[in-house]
């Protein structure tokens, strides 16, 4: 094991950045200057989002492993810029490391960011590595592209569009409560074995998530261009509502409708939690959520891997989820949000 | 005072960027989406560099106040752009923040942040705010632009090459040094008032250093292409070593031409510090380091705020220092790092 003052800031980057491939005609000049230098056509809308993630607040390293954390945080920023219709192409990826962190534990997350970068064609192109007093910190920028005038905001919903998203939704939030359960279970205990057996899905939908890329690939095959689109992020209510208040416009979302696995429902049962809260609560799950006119509707439903769960209405009518009885509920952002945590 | 809790994730961010105006018009689609849209022309070197900064490892909140702390955030990253010879554009700007800071102080840092985008032409265009269970922490990824071809970067400075620098050297250092002193003489004194008189200027460039657009405009005014370039932020001889490194070659650098105010002078002298030391390794001083063929010597040596200060001359003859009495010392990286401080 190396300590990381042997290497210095200077060294431990050569290392981690030693033999990085570049992958993208966009790419110019990548890590090694003040800046990195990019290329892109006139006729792109470039694409730009960025994510911090802080250790006990987005991860707890006690059973989420190094390389899986590298891993989510590239592909996380992947998924907000398929979430504009686009394709991640380059990230940044600065890292404040406490003491406790050898080399080999840096190399670990970062191997992570370079495997999700090798699967979704993604170019490393700089940083900035410091130490941390703190936890580890892990900052990413991504940089992408769609052709101009594609990229799909939240803004752009109509009365009568209907409402899809891609996957199922809850799990990885159950994945979650399950390793917070299995860490309780653990505690002091030396040799403790956790128990995923039958709930594999939800562990790796919370520790080893996936971008929709192959969602965006079929819209555009389809040619379909949806009029309004997110990732669920903090869960599936938070962003209807957030898409209906850009694109001022109300909702109906099907209870019956909402994609749940059934690992998911099984471990919502041993918990005694509600199932369609998880699911619409949960977060995390990166899934795609978007809005297509009322045309588009066979092309849609014959897509594998989405689901239509309901409609856009007129603003006066809000936003609410029908019941499987047939009653509405209003929808609330209840979804994940560290700033209004109790516990600090 | 507010809680942050009382607003929230989305409520601080909608506080923190209402009325954001924008004034790039590669700026399509700012705040507000998964990802911000941006629009360049093709003959466009796209430049992009990142910067995280930490609490206790990069700012001492004890003795920095929050606004000048956005500013300085924000200016360090235009920095990096104009050391490209290029023009900064737009900011990403990701918070960390602890529950001691309340909206207010927030909102302090932020100004500073927006301060400094407003001086500098540059758009807020994104980021991420979350709550930090450590101290506050700053991540920020700034995106400029250079014509195509004229991004200037560390490896091409050549044989004869003069090497200049902008400004003066070692005062945000010795700032440091001062603010430290002053921090433990405060210590458990509850009316202290720190004696700043006649060193201003010190911790000015400490507080609030400025990125020097100044010196890019003059330069292509004047028509030089800098063969390499960086900015100072680690310190002349860690930098130096990186240009020479880069573009294989050596330098000869003149103890009696580098540029020093005379309160820095003053400061060495009274801390008993070796002044040459301070200037060659103080760094966070921002000024711009370049390279500039021997033919552009009348046009660098009439140019205000620049001096030549050495040349470039064979990798095999090292990169040295030339004492006042004529003899050579070899330069060492003995800059800010701090992946290898020994306290923390």
């Amino acid at each position: 094991m190396a300590e990381i003052s042997s290497l210095g800031e200077f060294g431990l980057i050569d290392r981690l950045t030693e033999n990085l491939e570049i992958s993208n005609s966009s790419t110019a000049v990548a890590v090694g200057d003040d800046a990195a230098v990019l290329h892109y056509p006139a006729d792109t809308d470039i694409l730009v989002t960025t994510d911090l993630l802080l250790e006990n607040v987005h991860f707890d390293l006690t059973y989420v492993p190094l390389k899986h954390l590298g891993y989510k945080a590239a592909v996380v920023n992947f998924s907000d810029v398929y979430a504009m219709n686009g394709q991640p192409r380059q990230i940044t990826v600065s890292l404040g490391i406490s003491k406790r962190f050898t080399v080999e534990h840096i190399e670990e997350l970062y191997a992570g960011i370079r495997i999700a970068c090798e699967q979704y064609g993604v170019d490393i192109i700089g940083g900035d590595t410091t130490a941390s007093h703190q936890g580890l910190v892990i900052s990413i920028t991504c940089i992408g592209e769609a052709p101009k005038g594609k990229a799909v905001r939240r803004n752009g919903a109509h009365d009568t569009d209907l409402i899809c998203v891609s996957g199922d939704l809850g799990a990885a939030y159950m994945g979650l409560q399950l390793l917070e359960r299995e860490k309780v279970a653990s505690a002091g205990q030396k040799d403790f074995v956790p128990d995923f057996a039958g709930k594999e899905y939800l562990v790796e939908r919370q520790l080893k998530p996936e971008a929709r890329r192959d969602i965006i690939d079929e819209l555009a095959k389809a040619g379909v261009v949806p009029t309004a689109m997110m990732d669920i992020s903090d869960g599936l209510s938070s962003e209807l509502i957030h898409i209906c208040k850009d694109s001022k416009v109300g909702c109906r979302v099907y209870e019956d409708r909402i994609p749940i696995d059934y690992q998911t429902a099984v471990m919502a049962e041993e918990l005694n939690m509600n199932l369609v809260t998880a699911a619409l609560n949960g977060g995390e799950d990166y899934e795609l959520l978007f809005t297509v006119p009322l045309t588009d509707h066979e092309k849609v439903e014959n897509m594998k891997g989405v689901k239509v769960i309901g409609y856009i209405c007129k603003e006066e009518l809000g936003s609410a989820l029908v019941t499987r009885d047939g009653g509405e509920i209003a929808l609330k952002a209840q979804g994940f949000n560290p700033l209004k945590e109790e516990e600090e």
